[in-house]
């Protein structure tokens, strides 16, 4: 039991978390899932609730899903800062909307269970605090849970053994010519983060673009025979069409689970193949670069301390590899 | 009883501070004080926390205090905006040290009591969740807290009755050219206030700077021959000196208590003289305006609705007679 | 000879500032009219230098008119600070256009005349470097043209005997709650001059606002019976017009001439009742307070010099009983 | 005659800026060289004026030299954005000051010739609107000059060949993480040549970093016993030394020649191994990424039209090869 690492998921679900979410929870042998906290991003956070909600009920897991913060800490108060380059959506032919993340998981039933009665930052501090052992924070949307759990309760960086965080892109952005998604819909909840102290791994977009399924898995997971396989099988459908459609990649037909990215690493970290101990600080200036991971690539001794593991290069192989076994272990 | 004001005060204590928890505390034909959450400002959250608790035990109150936030909630992450222009202390031909607030409020012995084992902003929230009558909340300190709150919980805003906070300059600022200290300290909590939808009513230094008590003052606490009486005196006095030296006002020889004048206004509205409905926004830009609260005073009607009673002018006379008259109830 | 106030104009005409030009080129006794530079601000400039000329051409002057910047130093590089709040123009009940500031000067007929074949900045430049004499530089516009030259050639500082400007505000404002209109449309080039050490006397709409004239004033104009009468009472009757309806003042029915009254206050500076002494500087964060003159009206020593003579009221009736006395004048 | 290249250059010399109007000057069958800008960048403009002067005198040479601007647009307004990373300079063990570029060319003696008795601002404008050819511009330092000239007369523009800059930096990053020296000096400016409209060639740090000479060719250079083999010789080793020292790069023991690289691609651009078509925009928020130059890297087409060949890559053999070659013709 002791050498399983406790592992807290925070999520805004999402068609990549609930992959992520599937394999975490379908590896009990190594990962003991405390709780899933909900946060605003791809979606609302009572549609990232619920979705959240429906993967569990799924799974048939009676892990906690705790529903957290429903906008970013200030970047919303900025008229000016609202603007996304970035389309998040289009019409098919079929004048079926086409988009990354739907409003909610269609394929799976309305949940049947509820989040727990409290707040996620709230949970995540007495959480944190009561643990005699160290919790590994598992960040795959905004960091706003995180930041606010932070700014409250600064000493739960001691109680934290790493962050592992799906944000943030080098070489590779997405949301705008600068910035990642999310970590650019709350910057500085990000800043916070990067400044708490605690070991942070970093996913970027240069490591999750290699992280992908196509539609050969696609094939397979519906050979399954499973709900959860169908269910795979369907989010790797919608993300090849969405990303060939709306964000074109230099491997076209592949549908990349970043956030998945986040559990396979914890579960076997040589699926990541290369990666960089760095100075990563995040721009909130609400300017061309706001959200940012401005990554210190210079020789010369970094100002302020290093504090990122960053990854910058996947097994795409092995990650698709892991997936398939894991997500074929479901007996629904 | 029912016609009580149910009231939380917010403050980083501080002395004027100190006066406004005396007042209300010694107002319980009024004032229900349910609890007075502290917040880092004039001073960090330890010492604003200590010395609550020990104007809480001069005067024998079992009042809940609890502490609350440690610094502002993002401010502090960008080194551009951690100048302050003001001289915040100097020293006196003794070699004192001369400062609005002492690192610890000298005068008065260690406190004995504790604050509650819990976090301010969940103590609000919870409190005010938990209330049926609308509850009147009194930021006297920068808005952390507060904000915090609403960010984490925003219906809590249905259950205040409004907000009575001391800050903002419109006329008169002091931290920098355009900025007042409480609001400068955390520009983007103060924003989030505004936009809260809950009725406000500010007390900017253009009233509180005409909420003083003299040295005449001071020497009539002083004859009460109570511990608070030499307290209040000794309070005035260093005020007095301070203002005249790092800060001299259009009146020499005043100490103004601007958070006192919040309390008084509960009280006793009239002892405001000038009030005004407007739209206030804050800058939170990090420029030369970061922390203005910027009042909207064109005649035509502006774009965001009106969200501010704006208190700019006060009684002198009546806001020192209230404070005696109060301040003088005390046994001890 | 050498008692005239040698005079460089530099304005964005616009109907003020023909009023202005008008008041100068009428006042040869006591004002030597170098030129005219002509800038982007109510109308783009290609306007501004038509109406200019439009205006010279009325009275018959040779002064030399100069096309200067056709947009502001840095201000419209960055798409965020575009957002303009005050309305503009709206429609009258006829269907015609309410402005402050049609596109042309239509009452006018089309100029005969030409611009110097030159830039405003070049001419400015050399101008003030070739004088022997201290030049009286008044802008009522934009300060684009100014700022540039000051970048250009900094020792036309020390030709430059004070500059008299039109804009900012202090306790009035109109394009946003924080900005007046010509300091807010180049921000950057407003900062560059009140940091050129020369000496600056402030037109802010608290003076300019009491600055007007009213529809007795038009008909008196008008009875005179002359072309310059008929342009300055139609300019009086729109600009009554359009402050009635798109930006009320607390006094109805008049026509503020703000630019007017930097030329006035050359020919009689008793026409300003309340000046003083402060040090300014401008916002252009790109924030809330973009533009803002912020005045430094604490009582502890500035951190900057003071640099600004802010003239905070008007003779209301002195400045009318001028423009009615010296716009007579013209036989045409 | 009509097959040159007619060329301005536009230098904040400096070192290898001096380098670069060698190469340019000694390869007069190819490149009619029209005048030298200087600016503020390296050093202040007395000195680039002074060093470019001295450059020249060495050559024999009667290019006119102009002096242009002596700060940035607006930059230097704001005391937020004055902080610089990088280390400049350090004391070697001799005590002898280290650093890119030395206050002056101490190697050369002081210049005999003079700057044109006008501004380069000025000079730019009047040469480009009397050009019947289009002419290439070379700016290899802070973009100043350009900017300002592009704002008072945008017609400019039509004149232009195209720029070749040296500037920016896509992977590789110097002044800051996030931003090379000559852009993050005055990144408004940059933004306005970006936005110019005129084809664009750009060297970043990718280039010029690759774009060396090392100390092997310094005793090539010393064993001409040319007074310019000399003067190369002694560069080289000045730059090996402060880039081991101040600034280390992936090679040791090497001194880029950042400059040279816009005159060499000029003269034969398969100097240049990897170009690539991009949007690039230049952050000037005053935040953690002022000054960077951001490379729109996505796949979907850009939001703004594509406006600059960014070089990545440099033929290191080929450069160092090109200016043996044509710094050994000096006969002097």
């Amino acid at each position: 039991m002791s050498d399983k690492i406790k592992v807290i998921l925070d999520c805004d679900t999402g068609s990549d978390d609930a992959v992520a979410i599937c394999t975490a929870l379908l590896s009990p042998e190594k990962l003991d899932v405390l709780g899933i906290c909900t946060v605003n991003g791809n979606r609302p956070v009572p549609n990232t609730t619920e979705n959240t909600l429906r993967v569990k009920d799924l799974l048939g897991s009676d892990v906690p899903v705790i529903r957290g913060c429903y906008c970013p800490m200030v970047k919303s108060l900025d008229p000016r800062r609202e603007v996304l380059e970035t389309a998040h959506s289009a019409k098919g032919e079929d004048g079926k909307e086409i988009t990354y993340h739907a409003e909610y998981l269609d394929c799976l039933p309305p949940s049947h269970s509820k989040p727990l009665p409290m707040h996620a930052v709230t949970w995540l501090i007495d959480t944190l605090m009561n643990s005699e052992e160290k919790i590994t924070v598992v960040p795959v949307g905004p960091l706003t849970n995180i930041a606010m759990a932070l700014r409250l309760e600064p000493r739960i960086a001691e109680h934290i053994e790493q962050f592992v965080i799906m944000g943030g892109g080098h070489l590779e952005r997405n949301s705008t010519a600068a910035a990642e998604f999310n970590i650019w819909v709350d910057p500085e909840a990000a800043q916070i983060v990067f400044e708490s102290g605690v070991k942070i791994v970093l996913m970027p977009l240069d490591a999750t673009h290699r992280a992908y399924l196509t539609p050969e898995d696609s094939k397979y997971f519906r050979s399954l025979g499973t709900k959860l396989g169908d269910f795979i099988a369907q989010e790797i459908d919608d993300r090849v069409e969405a990303y060939n459609l709306l964000q074109p990649l230099h491997i076209p037909d592949i549908a990349p689970m970043h956030d998945a990215l986040c559990v396979a690493y914890l579960l076997d970290p040589s699926v990541i193949t290369d990666i960089r101990h760095v100075r990563v600080d995040v721009d909130f200036s609400g300017g061309l670069c706001d959200g940012e991971t401005v990554v210190d690539t210079r020789l010369i001794p970094p100002v302020k301390p290093k504090n990122c593991y960053l990854c910058m290069n996947t097994d795409s192989d092995k990650f698709a590899s892991m997936l398939r076994d894991i997500l074929s272990r479901a007996k629904n």
